[in-house]
């Protein structure tokens, strides 16, 4: 008899969150319970380790989305790299350390003219009927947490207003000390969650396949530079970066994600609380972290 | 002028837990405040990216500590591998699955034999002198959480025991579903901090060292065998693994860690909890996670 072990139990729950399934299982979710990635929200990142695949959500941040988007139409990435990886924090791509991109003092006016700085959307106030699924318990660093469509999400019932989370995965827009200083510097988490970073930059799309290809990127040493990595031949490139919906349509990969929302998602939940007791002899507290939970995703076949 | 940037403002903090530097900075802690890793409990694991350090806390698991020297001086994991490897989870290494290592019905049993079941050390009676340095704020899994000499260390004021919090780089033992089946297989947390494994496993170091190394790591499919690598040659190896003690002095590295009960680690997690306002222009809660405050440290010249 195979027996379980440090893993095994937590495999089922945890798989989709790590890497997509090829197909649905039989004894998954039923069908209706899953939610399709519309192809102007996927955006793939080629690395020389394999593809990143991240979801955009126009609602938390429409103007960062729609920079975004045009920057990939406009092939912004390609061929740039992952200049700043800091281990247990974040990777950070784009035009570079030092150009208008980032710097309060651009170096790179060009960028600054075509890619002028954005608004800060730190947070957004949700439509009344957004598809808010409460995580069930209290956090460190937020008044109340859950997560709509698949992304973590903080929430304050005072102003009303919500955001996304500094979770692992995470992508968001990088920006100089002044808020409204983002123009084309991304990054995404790669650590464990900095949560200092909520409603401090602008958060606006969570990698749902191939975090594994990031955590293989090449780091810089934080003491020297920020984290930037000096030698260019060191840095990783990003080989493409592009929107689903700018491939044709036969090349586009196929994403679903869980209904964050849905009965499957809260059972999910409720596993993750109380794990098997075969394993867990001591009982763990029923909390969850927000940044522990992860969504499951799959790939489909369209 | 050089503007501050995302990272910028973190690094000072975060970067002596994310890699080593080479020599102590002139406006850095004072001496005193740095404590020397003994060779005793200084492990090396050579992957093919670089080598991994591991300091051994023995006063939270005295017969696992016991063990693992055991097997070092035996040379028992160099030449096997890292085999399962889950991404945002953990690396597991050691003599691969359903060995008898891991498997309550051994299929490897001189194995068994020569590494009889450890009776388990999922938490520990601390000595009354030990140094605990509160985080000084509360925790969604344990009552209280702090410090002892750099582990990050969970406290239950009613039954006074302590236990190593499963954060990111701790060091602990696999096993099979009774408690009392650890035998050899080694695991590492390399993702969010999977809480519900504390006290459920005897955890008894951390990296101290090349995490960034774990991370390259080639992972294996969760929903597949656990996250086992099928094909051998997919699986990433350990090298070599051993005790800095066991090695000639001339080569062995020297690691000092920032005492945690110290002023200047005091200091290090105030300025974490109040990071600075020309970036962070919403302050964010005074609270910290547990898992998310770096401890200080250096490699030092003998």
């Amino acid at each position: 008899m195979k027996a379980l072990r440090l893993t095994a139990l937590l495999v089922a729950f945890w798989a989709a969150g790590a890497s997509a399934a090829d197909a649905p299982k039989p004894e998954g979710p039923p069908a209706k319970d899953w939610r399709d990635v519309s192809p102007e929200n996927l955006v793939l990142i080629e690395t020389r380790y394999g593809t990143v695949a991240v979801e955009l959500a126009p609602e938390f941040a429409p103007r960062h989305v729609e920079r975004l988007r045009n920057l990939l139409h406009a092939h912004f990435y390609d061929g740039r790299s992952f200049y700043r990886v800091i281990d247990g924090f974040v990777a950070q791509g784009g035009a570079d350390q030092d150009t208008s991109a980032t710097a309060d003092a651009p170096v790179n006016p060009e960028i600054l003219k075509a890619w002028p700085p954005l608004t800060a959307e730190f947070d957004a106030a949700l439509p009344a009927n957004a598809r808010f699924a409460p995580l069930g318990n209290p956090d460190l660093f937020a008044p109340q947490v859950g997560h709509v469509d698949g992304f973590p999400v903080g929430r304050d019932p005072k102003d009303k207003r919500s955001w996304i989370i500094q979770c692992p995965g995470v992508f968001a827009f990088a920006r100089d000390n002044a808020d409204n200083t983002a123009t084309t510097e991304f990054y995404i988490v790669i650590g464990q969650a900095p949560r200092r970073l909520d409603r401090n930059l602008t958060a606006f799309g969570r990698v749902i396949d191939g975090m594994q290809y990031l955590q293989k990127l090449n780091r810089g040493d934080p003491d020297v530079d920020s984290g930037v990595i000096a030698d260019k031949s060191q840095q990783d490139p990003i080989i493409r970066m592009q929107l689903a919906s700018d491939m044709p349509e036969g090349e586009r990969p196929h994403y679903q994600v869980l209904r964050t929302e849905s009965a499957s998602f809260a059972e999910l939940k409720a596993k993750r609380r109380h794990p098997a007791p075969e394993f867990y002899h001591r009982k763990p507290l029923a909390n969850l972290d927000i940044c522990g939970v992860p969504v499951p995703v799959r790939r489909a076949t369209p």
